[in-house]
Formats: structure tokens, C-alpha cells, sequence
């Protein structure tokens, strides 16, 4: 079950070191694009030649040796111990370690023991950013992902009535994607019905889904990799309002959609989707960002927002989720994963955008 | 929806500062406790006279009004800089700040922009003691929790065969508790078949269920708080070493739980149950800790192990599950939510503890 891949990723991730000899690894999704390791407590010290050595515990004796060509160093007691112990051994000078995944806490005791003339650097986002643009077997996974995600879709609203809870629904939903193969959701559920919709991140509750508007947003997990799409059904004839905010916020998601390209800038895609919105007099219902990347997370970079920074590459996937939101009438949001292509883009989810109306 | 429980919350965690003036709590579950808001992004700015802003984006703008009687600040920005303006107002000087859970970039951040004067000083477990001992509201909603989870086990029950894979069985669990109205899962619920019941955490996976063993450990989320259970059932009729094992095991089990009352140190209850299964030659095969409290985290304080702190006191909720794990063979575990009672404990799981075995 050793793959190659995780070794040239650490040697890219090491060629990328400026200020540091050494990265301590604590956030787990990095961990396991570097190592290949799963189990919940890890750590990688990665060296500047690109030798790393993985820290866990021994839960994972049988599980790391299975899944990583690292050094493996089974820690008996604390983790952190041993990976002072390794600082010392390692001649790095300066070591980097995560800072938006480290914990003050954890910090202080790492600081605490470490030996006289070492140094703590706080780094960000190098890996995060290496794992930005997906290889042919991530956008392979992703793929399989988004096809069972919308595969479970279809499942779950043959068994969709009128009367059913948000919960229930929900339910559903989960379960279509637990018996596709799904090892866990990427997020809760999101089932808004009628007004509930206005609620950009509704739990799905005991509200009872009757004639009216549905908002669905829904993703899970295949082999670690991530799946994202929101769907709108209508139970009964939709109303004149309701056909024309879906209307423009479709054209918005397809305006997006169209700016997605290597070379596009985060913000002019954002504002592709904004443009349209404000065009029909939607630009303050409006309240979130156009989309994020995804992978091992569900929320990963690049953000595809007013604030979002940098320029799309290939290989990157992405989700374009323009919506708008009127409290005391409900919510309208369509949602892809796509994925950035050498000459555009792919739209990765299969379930087709035509207003859908369930009677 | 707002309930007068947090404000009384808020006025005793105000009561516990010490060397500070004010507390920002960040933790998602502590922000919850102290304002009743579930949104996902979410920070609570609390002074010592008990006032107290909940700051957030404004995807809550509805949400949080309908939640909390805070005050609240929705910030366009980030919420750092929101609450750096809030610190500087609020005339406080030594600020406290949540240090096992924020991270190094966000105390560097906060720290940056701190008018001259005031202090950051780190704490750990504030708020996380004082949800220890549960009030009524969080008792009902817990015994709610561990009801509804027990009667998911049985629902799904019905629905197991020979034959099925271990994935599937925990689908077949997870539906059933959604549909009972949970909102999310506590943990990755665990089905493990036969001689995959010696790994204490298995992941459900493709391994099929046949004639023997099967552990499930298995927890849901009710508004908010946790419940936590484990069952064995053996398909087909156990051997006489499955019958012993399965003995010694409740035995301890209900050892622990006898010494389960206020003013009990936790090292004794988890010291009821190692003995026993010493007293069965077991004492090498129970290889974790006897329970921990739970709550609206799955894991919380106090931790019922050889290295856990502090004595049991009226109105916490806690796991008593001990259990043994033989590799090559199997593992047996019996898990019930227990509530401390001023006179002892009540089992809040009303699932039998009966060897049980499915034909």
C-alpha cells in the first residue's frame, strides 16, 4: 500500500525550506499527504534533504510500517518528547513548526524542552500550499468522490416525501452515501426547507419539509478525499420569485464557472459570480465567498473571495457556491466541484442544475 | 430559544478569574455553553462583571439573534480584529485567552494588535471545569442522547445479517440514529467482527460479519450533547473462552460503576475495574482507560484512568468501559453513560448488558 508519490511530495516540500533546516508536521491531513500515514496521532519531521521521520504512537506500530517508507519512531510516552529528542539529533538550527495548526499550549511545552542554541520558527501554509494543485491520482479520488456524492443524491430524493423532517431527509442522505462507500461526511448535512433556507449553514432540525423550496449541501469523504455540491429542489409548483432568484443565481454560478482558468486571479472569479447577483438586485443577499478549495479538507486554499489572494493553477479543485438570502423567505445556493483544466475548466459533479421541481 | 442557564453560566465563569480581567473564549463547545450560539465560527469576549459580546460573521447575523442574549458584534473583517477594538474598550488590562486551543498564529496575531498596556495570559480548562458537573437542562438532553442511541442499536439490530460488511452494519447504525433525530455522530461509530475486536479503535470496513464476535461502540449528538455505548453480540452460539471473557468483563464493569459516586477518586473507579480483570488474568489485555465524561464534547474531563485527576462529583456524566483485547482472538468491551448522583449513580443506558447472542 506504499506509494511513491509521498516521497516526491517531501522532497518538493523540502526544496521550498528558506528560513528553516527542518518542519515539524503536526496537521494530520498534512502528515498524510507526506507520509501516506491515517491514524489519528502523528507527527513528521521533515529535514532539508528531504529524509523525514514520522512520530506516532503504539496504537499504530502494525498501521505506520503498512503505510509509510519513513522512518518510523513509535513514541511510549508523549509524542512530543521524542521529537525534542529527534531536534537534537537532527544538527537543524532552525526549525519550522505549523503555527495555524500548533496550539499555544503545545508551543510552550515544545519550547520548553528544547535544547540550548535551537530555534522555533512559526511557519504557514507551506504545505497547504503544495497541496493546492492535485496530481492525477488526487483528482482521481476526488473524482470518484463527487460521482457518489451526487450518485447518493439521487438515491436519497427517491425516498424524499412531503412531511419528512430536515433530520430525516438528512438521514437520507447520509446513509445513501454511508452504503456508497463514503468512510464519513466532509461537513453536516446541510437540509433547509422553505424559509429555513435563509440560513446559509442550517442544521437540518425538526422542521418539516412541505411545498416550498429545499436546499441541499452535502459532501463526504472517499480515501481521504473530499466531495462538495449544494442542489435546490422544489416540492410543488415554485412561485414567479422563486423561478427568478434561481434563475440568477444560476447564471451567476455559470459566470464564475466561466472565469475558472490557469491564470485567473481568486477575486475575479468571486466577482464574476457578484457581478451577475447585483445585476438582478441580489448583490447584498449575497453574504458569503464564491468558493474554496478542497482535497483533504473540505475547506483547503485557494479562497475564492473578495479577499481571496493569488491566481488559479491547474490541477487546483474548487467549488463555485454563489447563493442569495432573504430572511423571512428562504435561500437559493448552487454549488459544483470543478476542477481547473490546462485550457479551463472541468465541472466535476454530474447532477444536473435545471430548476427541479419534485410534486 | 434563548434560555436563562447561560447568563448564570457566564456569571460563574466570571467568578473564577483570577490573575485576569476578562476571558476570550474561542473553543466552539465553550462559546456554546456560555451563549447558546452553535454557529460554526464564533468568539465570546467575557468580562469579569459577567457581560459578555459574542462576536461572529455575518452568515449568523439571524442566527446569533436568535440564540444568544449576548451582545453581539457582527464583524465584517476578521473576528481578531474585532475583538482587538472590543479589548481596548473594554478597560480591561490582563486578558485571558483559551491556550490549549488557539493556535500560535492566532495568539501572534491577537498579540500584534494589542494596545500598549494590556496583557495576553494563557489558561487551560476554565470553562471545561465548570462543564463538568452537568445542570438538569444538560442532564435531560443527555439522558435523551444515550435513550435514542440505545434504541438506534436495536433498530438496527433488526437489520443485521451474516454476511454484511462491518461498513455496512455501521451505516445501518448511523441511519437508525439520524432517524431518531440525531444531528451528527459523537465519534466514528465502531463495528469490528471477530478477530478485529482486538483493535480498541477499528474502523468499520470491508471485513465481513460472520458467525462470532461483534463489538459496537457507537455515540450520537442531540442538541448538542453526547451519548456513548458499547455492546457486544455474537452471532451464532459463543464458545466457553467468549463466555468468560464476556463474564469478566461485566464484572468489572459493574464493579466500576459500584464505586462510582460523589466524592470518589477517579483513579479508585478505574482501579474496580483493573482488579477484577486481574483477578481473571485479564490485567494485561485492558489496555486503555475505564471511561471519561462526556457531554457537549465526547471526550471531556474528568478522565476516568490511572493518570486522571480529581474526585466525582454530583451531576457529571461519564463513560464506565472497560474492556479486554486479545490479538489473534478478539476483544470484548461494555460500555453504559453514567450519571453521578449525590447518592451514587444511575445507569443512564437502558440497553441490556446480557450476553447476547443472534442466531
Amino acid at each position: 500500500m506504499i506509494s511513491k508519490q509521498e516521497s516526491g511530495r517531501r522532497a518538493k516540500a523540502a526544496a521550498l525550506f528558506d528560513k528553516i533546516d527542518a518542519l515539524l508536521v503536526t496537521k494530520p491531513e498534512n502528515v498524510r499527504y507526506l507520509t501516506g500515514f491515517t491514524g489519528s496521532n502523528g507527527m513528521l519531521l521533515l529535514l532539508r534533504d528531504g529524509s523525514a521521520t514520522l512520530f506516532t504512537d503504539p496504537r499504530y506500530t502494525v498501521q505506520s510500517k503498512q503505510q509509510t517508507d519513513c522512518e518510523i519512531v513509535i513514541a511510549k510516552g508523549t509524542l512530543t518528547k521524542a521529537v525534542l529528542k529527534a531536534f537534537t539529533k537532527s544538527g537543524a538550527r532552525n526549525i519550522g513548526f505549523e503555527q495555524d495548526h500548533l496550539n499555544v499550549a503545545q508551543f510552550e511545552a515544545l519550547k520548553k524542552g528544547l535544547t540550548l542554541g535551537l530555534e522555533l520558527v512559526g511557519v504557514s501554509g507551506l504545505i497547504e500550499n503544495l497541496r493546492m494543485a492535485k496530481d492525477e491520482g488526487e483528482i482521481a479520488l476526488i473524482r470518484a468522490s463527487v460521482i457518489a456524492n451526487s450518485q447518493a443524491l439521487e438515491n436519497a430524493l427517491g425516498r424524499l416525501e412531503i412531511g419528512m423532517t430536515e433530520a430525516e431527509f438528512a438521514a437520507e442522505i447520509d446513509y445513501a452515501n454511508r452504503k456508497l462507500g463514503a468512510e464519513g461526511l466532509a461537513f453536516d448535512t446541510i437540509v433547509a426547507a422553505g424559509v429555513r433556507a435563509a440560513l446559509p449553514h442550517a442544521h437540518p432540525g425538526p422542521a418539516v419539509i412541505g411545498p416550498g423550496m429545499l436546499l441541499i449541501d452535502m459532501g463526504v469523504f472517499h480515501n481521504g478525499y473530499a466531495s462538495d455540491m449544494t442542489r435546490m429542489v422544489h416540492l410543488g409548483e415554485p412561485t414567479e420569485q422563486y423561478r427568478e432568484a434561481y434563475a440568477a443565481v444560476l447564471e451567476a454560478q455559470l459566470a464564475a464557472i466561466d472565469a475558472v482558468k490557469p491564470g485567473a486571479g481568486v477575486v475575479g472569479v468571486d466577482k464574476a459570480a457578484r457581478e451577475v447577483l447585483k445585476s438582478h438586485g441580489f448583490d447584498k443577499a449575497f453574504v458569503h465567498s464564491t468558493g474554496h478549495g478542497l482535497g483533504l479538507e473540505i475547506h483547503e486554499n485557494p479562497r475564492i473571495g473578495r479577499k481571496g489572494k493569488g491566481k488559479l493553477e491547474t490541477g487546483m479543485a474548487i467549488t463555485i457556491e454563489p447563493g442569495v438570502y432573504l430572511e423571512g423567505w428562504g435561500g437559493i445556493r448552487i454549488e459544483d466541484t470543478v476542477l481547473v483544466t490546462s485550457t479551463g475548466c472541468e465541472i466535476l459533479t454530474p447532477t444536473s442544475k435545471a430548476l427541479r421541481v419534485v410534486s
